[in-house]
């Protein structure tokens, strides 16, 4: 029987899985949504090439939520997996809090304190959090492991983790960890083994996608990142406003007469690429736009001088710069993000071999500036990586 | 008769003032401070050598104001200062808005604009309009000019002003506005009169005082700062936190149960240096207990990170640096935090004379990197000059 892993990345209305197998470099077999929770759920499996090979539909007001969509997913496995066995079962957690710096085996006592998190990412951590207590009920001898977007990030220094606040405050929890810990995790070791000396260097990588941050990373450890203590800090996003005033947030507060939960809204989902452009938080429908919509290329040039301005802030952290890669869904696919970023980075030396970028290609620097590089990331590769090593250290 | 100037800037509890010669570059003729009202107000004049030539004090439950204060100004100036009439007063006014990118001589129209924008400023705005109010009352006849530190900020890209918010919240005004403008004024006059080759290229102004921003010039021209809508924002400040993830303070209100009147509290008063040492706002005092004092230390330390990253960042605005202006309080008068900040800053060139930085000496750097330089800013030299200029237009 060849073991099998399952990754899980759980949303408040879907549900995306990855089955690997369990090897050292884990290879994909195939990838899968549930989405339309709880009303509407439909069920897309693909192989590796992106051929779908299983289709769902549950309407007809059936309700179908997280529990159905784990247990169809364990029985179509069984079904339709023979001589394949499932191993264990690796989630992608958005908070580890200061607690955990690495992935965890998940037993009681690590879910209550997971549980703990949640108010520090209340619209990601109860999502991420749900499946694990399905399986627990559901199938309680599959080991489990919680991966976490924080944990990339533990080796900062305090001082880049600090807000200057009470202490009371701080001890409360309210600090800057960092998020998409496990795409820079995966990005990192890539760079070690195709750049090795850029990866002994001062790199930042920008994840760019429907979220996006930067990070700075010294000898392939994180040193500082633009997200902070939650997932709106930082870089606009496809529907997140990044950095802002705290003095905004009291004006929509007490002048907009907003209630904190319609302004949190406001910031998490209607801002952003969205916001700015009031058309859409795609970059591609943006960027298809841009020529005759004033609005598309505001939020595009937003988008872009914001990155530019936190690059520098990073350069600052890391005291120079060696390397930059591209990755995320706009960071690989949009040719004119990258190109743009370059010209406002060209200050530092970085010059675009613009041949190379239109083309896709992984290398697309040229002079002897800093390295530009464009690399997929992976993160369930990671999590199915941390879920075999965690499965390790505990047996 | 010569004409001389009044020069306000007015506090909650306090109404700091400066009697100037009305000339092309007003001599400061004294500098005074009423403080402590309502029931313990006291006053105290010195000429510009500092020595006192008048004091006073209201104590025993008599209640003492601006309006008190202010007439009291105006007698002692008629009872001491023959041969000099009261030309105008020039009030220092922290918001313009979108309206006024320069100095306006106050009606009751203007006044009435003032006041809508006292909602993007409640700590400062009301109080800056109060003597404006009671000196029209008053004294009718005397003409004011209200100057703005927003308005040097008028000149940056659209770009560098904008929250990725949607477009209604923006069209409410929600914009990074900037502040410091006054003092950002005074030295990039300055530069251009005793460094006009710097003046006309990449310079980053720090002003680091009890508020404290950073200001990038692009031939004496704002493009970009640290402070953005309110006052809070950008670098730690001496009890304000400065750059704060959003979602912070939606957990201080939901998990801590905080009113935003009590988190707004928290950020402006209790925060900054005062909140992370747990000692004092005062840089001196900082220094003086550093030693022995590990939060002293920490918040010292976190002031100056902060600054290194903010600079990075403006130096992407900025496209480069050719020099590096340290003013206000601390950036004039403390030599350590100019030498930790050069040394994180070293990555682009900048080298510190350490004998010139120790010494006090204008120019602090060596090398041929970016010319940094000590300059002491005034504020109240401008508000004169706009306020003059305000009264010429006029007539």
């Amino acid at each position: 029987m060849t073991p099998v892993l399952v990754v899980l990345n759980s949303g408040s209305s879907s549900l995306k899985f990855q089955v690997l197998e369990a090897g050292r470099e884990p290879a994909c077999l195939f990838k899968g949504l549930f989405e339309g929770f709880p009303v509407n759920a439909r069920l897309t499996i693909k192989d590796p090439t992106g051929a779908v090979v299983e289709e769902a539909r549950w309407g007809g007001g059936v309700k179908f939520g997280h529990e159905n969509a784990l247990m169809h997913l364990v029985s179509w496995l069984r079904a339709h997996q023979e001589g394949r066995v499932l191993r264990a079962i690796g989630h992608r957690v958005v908070h580890g809090g200061e607690a955990y710096g690495g992935p965890v085996l998940v037993d009681d006592d690590v879910l209550r304190e997971l549980d703990k998190l949640s108010p520090l990412a209340p619209l990601h951590q109860p999502h991420n959090l749900e499946p694990i207590r399905i399986v627990r009920r559901r199938l309680p001898d599959m080991p489990q492991v919680a991966c976490f977007d924080t944990a990339f990030h533990r080796t900062q220094p305090e001082i880049a983790t600090m807000f200057a606040l009470p202490r009371d405050i701080r001890e409360r929890g309210v600090r800057r960890f960092g998020f998409h810990g496990l795409s820079y995790e995966y990005i990192a070791s890539g760079l070690r083994a195709l750049h090795p000396r850029l990866a002994d260097g001062k790199v930042i990588v920008a994840h760019l996608g429907n979220g996006a941050s930067l990070c700075a990373l010294k000898a392939g450890v994180s040193v500082a990142t633009t997200m902070g203590f939650s997932a709106l800090d930082g870089l606009p996003m496809g529907t997140r406003c990044g950095a802002i005033d705290p003095g905004a947030i009291f004006y929509m507060l007490r002048e907009m007469k907003l209630k904190p939960e319609e302004a949190e809204r406001i910031l998490y989902n209607k801002s952003g690429l969205l916001g700015v452009s009031g058309l859409s938080n795609d970059m591609r429908t943006l960027r298809a736009s841009a020529a005759g919509n004033a609005q598309a290329r505001c939020a595009i040039d937003l988008f872009v001088y914001r990155i530019v301005r936190e690059a520098g802030s990073l350069i600052s952290a890391l005291g120079g710069l060696d390397g930059f890669v591209f990755t995320g869904g706009i960071g690989e696919n949009d040719p004119a993000t990258r190109a743009e970023t370059t010209a406002g980075m060209s200050w530092i030396g970085m010059r675009l071999d613009e041949a190379a970028n239109r083309a896709g290609r992984p290398l697309i620097s040229s002079g002897d500036g800093p390295t530009i590089l464009v690399m997929p990331t992976n993160e369930e590769s990671i999590i199915a990586q941390q879920t075999l090593s965690a499965l390790q250290t505990a047996t």
